[in-house]
């Protein structure tokens, strides 16, 4: 008897998932392989419908299905991948409890490593900007909106009120219009629970970079789309381009800034950087594969999904979408079938059955067969035809009772506290914009990495700029140790990045470092 | 007319939130007070069903009310309360978005500021032990229960494992044991879906300081719930106090030490600190007050639940239950109502209608009316009487429908994970402990605060103490410097204290802060 070949898929999406179940279906009642997927995640997370729990109309936990239920017969592993190794067949996994790198050899490597939101390159969005990509991507901005709606109840101050109110998504493909639809419809309908809150006050804003919404339908259904976000109160903002960000501003390439302290971003996206490192031939970024999925020039290798640039017969590249992702996993997982028993290689080539947005609050829009449609048509085949491709029937009994649920409940709004700020973080600012205020209450020490900032003082009606500190330097430490209150205002006056610790972790650092200790006591001693 | 009174009401347990309902109920029409209430959450925790979501037979959110909606005719703030100044009738809550204080002024001051988790005095319990209060930490709990289960699937290291699928509760009142027996029925139940993982590897141990569990109710009630949870696998240790925790390892008065990763303490539970720094009569650390919950020497305050020792008739003092909390909120209400508009005040006096205690899977203890109840029945009645005590139909109704499909589908298995690894850490060590071996990764550097540990090198069979380092020493900063493994293994001598970096944050640190950086290359260099 032949040897049991191992089959590793890496990657827990559409692709991933997918290709993993049609192998189980494959093996049959057969031992001739055995199937071990990879995730960092237990869960596969049925992404259309993620933008749904920033309104709470579906529960937490309905989009998403533990792998291991899905895919009893395929051994799981929930770790991070760090390295593929193509000379030995082995890859590397992040270490768990016990600090030690894990290796899981392999006779056969599907590639379904997907892509990810990446900042770089943007000043400012790694630290500022929500991505929304994840499971814990939206709980975390659903958090987020009720925590600022929370402080915008109790806040006098004017222009913070403003901020605290304006929402900024950035990206008008279908994940950007999906989100800001569902934020749209959550803010304003709890905003009535809110006594201090004026619903006129809600600034709901969407940034797009082209001159209309959703490039990937007819101009006919993006408009259509565009007059739905109006009616409902979303301003959208067309050939405006994302730029940076800060604490409390989203600045545009042309300079101008709105004040906000919601800012999510659905772009820019990139393959897995997983894939940067590899040596195998890629293109635009992706792994580039022949018809059969087969990664060109290895040998026992396929790619699919969002990492890789799959040829689609006539119809050019397969687009990064579910459905063609889970076409693509039948292709897949039927040659690396072959492989190992022989037969036939299957090409892959699919036009696609139709698009589908929706635009939350009963309406959406699609193409289907060539037809537009939109309106609660839209939507009720969006749900419909969403709810039938949820894989698992407890998934799909529990999606469509939450359905049934927010159609006759309120919608929640138990801000779920989970995300400590952490330890030590990095902060952008831009030129002007105030760092601390003088007597605000100081629970932080910032220390300059880059670009350059004044020191101003107040006292009574005149100010006085005490210094202009630079890379190196820091501020913040007065308030830390012997006051409450911030002794001066700090301005920036050059585009600064800067490191900051919390002041709990300062202390303990100073209290236990004594070269730490003795270098801030001789700044203290400088600054008296 | 008179000026309208402010009402203030500290905390969102079931003291604070019955006494805000009545005093809405009390307004009525007129608008002669004012009422507002502050907790650090905008959500109010029906604490009796917090341990279902560790087995997820209810939703996350389906044992929480949004303040909001309990409360319509109160103004909520959602913040942490620092201070009391009962000189200048007014108390200082945490800034929120603007750094700067924000103060709440008051005519009548209601204090339910509830009892808290404290694990002060008790070695690396803070950082090593998981509480069981509020709903983040019933969320971290069952995460954390899910991860483990995930590493010991594909852990091979036999006493790594073992500790992985030990799970520990300390503390066998009616949290302990609800807590235990949701957590045994989850584990067993989810294992078999995990194929590395054998049921008879699990151990759930119950750790409690008495003779028998259940001190609450009756002799035989309590032998019935051992029974029982004893017939499901929780093995009960009696007589059995916790002494200290560390990162593997829950350390008994005795001496003992069970291997575990996963902790969990229900006690000791103290009143909130708050308390401890007002200026008002104490006893047994908690606010004395009188029959009429008014705070003895103080005008115009009144104090209820746990923070306040609650004289009760002829029944002793008040017992710490959701049952007496709602029934003083009452009186506390009415007598809050009589000083302002005037009349006679009541009198608190509660015998209790009974007590219930679940032990998961269909099985309960319940004493009520005097008569006692065990097993479905008193599993029906836990049911039926908390579905009808939570607040707000459509709690109710969420929650009828969570049990209804719980009955019908099999437990869910998503781990969120949401809580990153703090910056900057606390540890504990216990002698003989090993903080890292020698070859594993290295991804965090180590402070010493208290305590002492060797430095040991071992080349081919031998071993050597390289250095035995102490209070103020740090070791772990070359694998993050130069190299990736660790060169050496750390054992623990005397019982050790730590504060821990991130690698990340180290590299940050050292970066920017020059200082910070010469000390570590002096290090370094004597290390050589």
């Amino acid at each position: 008897m032949a040897a049991v070949k191992r089959v590793l898929v890496l990657g827990g999406g559409f692709a991933g998932v997918y290709t993993a179940m049609a192998l189980e279906k494959a093996l049959g009642g057969r031992e001739d392989f055995r199937i071990t997927l990879v995730n960092r995640e237990n869960y596969f997370v049925y992404q259309p419908m993620l933008p749904e729990i920033i309104s709470g109309s579906i529960g937490l936990f309905d989009t998403v299905s533990p792998l291991r239920r899905l895919l009893p017969k395929t051994e799981i592993q929930v770790r991070d991948v760090e390295g593929i190794d193509l000379e030995k067949k082995e890859i590397v996994t992040s270490p768990g409890f016990k600090p030690v790198a894990h290796r899981i050899p392999y006779d056969y490597l599907v590639l379904a490593l997907g892509n990810v939101t990446d900042f770089r390159g943007l000043t400012g969005l790694t630290q500022h900007a929500l991505p929304f990509k994840n499971l814990g991507d939206a709980l975390f901005v659903r958090n987020h909106i009720i925590h600022v709606l929370e402080e915008a109840a109790i806040e006098r101050d004017e222009a913070l009120r403003k901020s605290l109110l304006t929402f900024v998504v950035a990206g008008g493909g279908f994940s950007g219009v999906e989100v800001v639809a569902e934020l749209n419809d959550f803010v304003r309908g709890v905003a009535k629970t809110y006594h201090g809150i004026d619903r006129s006050e809600i600034n709901v804003i969407l940034l797009h970079g082209g001159d209309r919404i959703l490039p990937e339908l007819t101009e006919k259904l993006g408009l259509l789309a565009q007059r739905v976000l109006n009616r409902r109160g979303v301003e959208i903002r067309f050939k405006c381009y994302l730029a940076a960000a800060t604490t409390d501003e989203a600045v545009l390439k042309d300079g101008s800034r709105i004040a906000t302290r919601t800012l999510i971003s659905t772009v820019p996206s990139s393959p897995n950087p997983l894939v940067d490192s590899l040596p195998l031939p890629k293109e635009r970024g992706k792994l580039k594969v022949n018809g059969r999925l087969e990664v060109e020039g290895a040998d026992g290798i396929w790619a699919l999904g969002d990492c890789a640039l799959v040829p689609n017969g006539a119809n050019g590249f397969a687009p990064p979408t579910a459905q063609h992702a889970v076409q693509e996993a039948k292709v897949a997982a039927h040659n690396v079938v072959n492989a190992i028993r022989g037969g036939e290689s299957h090409e892959f080539s699919f036009p696609g059955l139709g698009k589908l947005g929706s635009l939350g609050h009963h309406s959406a829009v699609a193409e289907v067969f060539g037809f537009q449609v939109s309106g609660i048509l839209a939507w009720v085949m969006w749900r419909t035809i969403y709810l039938m491709k949820l894989p698992g029937w407890d998934r799909r009994f529990r999606t469509a009772l939450a359905w049934a649920v927010d159609m006759v409940l309120p919608p929640d709004l138990v801000q779920l506290k989970i995300a400590h700020s952490a330890g030590v973080m990095q902060e952008h600012y831009e030129p002007g914009q105030t760092v601390f205020r003088q007597g605000d209450l100081g629970d932080r020490l910032y220390i300059i990495i880059k670009g350059r900032c004044d020191v101003v003082r107040r006292d009574g009606d005149s100010e006085r700029v005490l210094a202009n500190l630079g890379p190196g330097e820091y501020f913040g430490e007065m308030a830390l140790l012997n006051q409450t209150t911030r002794g001066a205002t700090i301005q920036c006056s050059e585009p600064m990045d800067v490191l900051s610790l919390r002041k709990g972790d300062f202390g303990a650092l100073v209290t236990h470092l004594p070269a730490l200790r003795e270098s801030f006591e001789t700044v203290m001693e400088n600054r008296k």
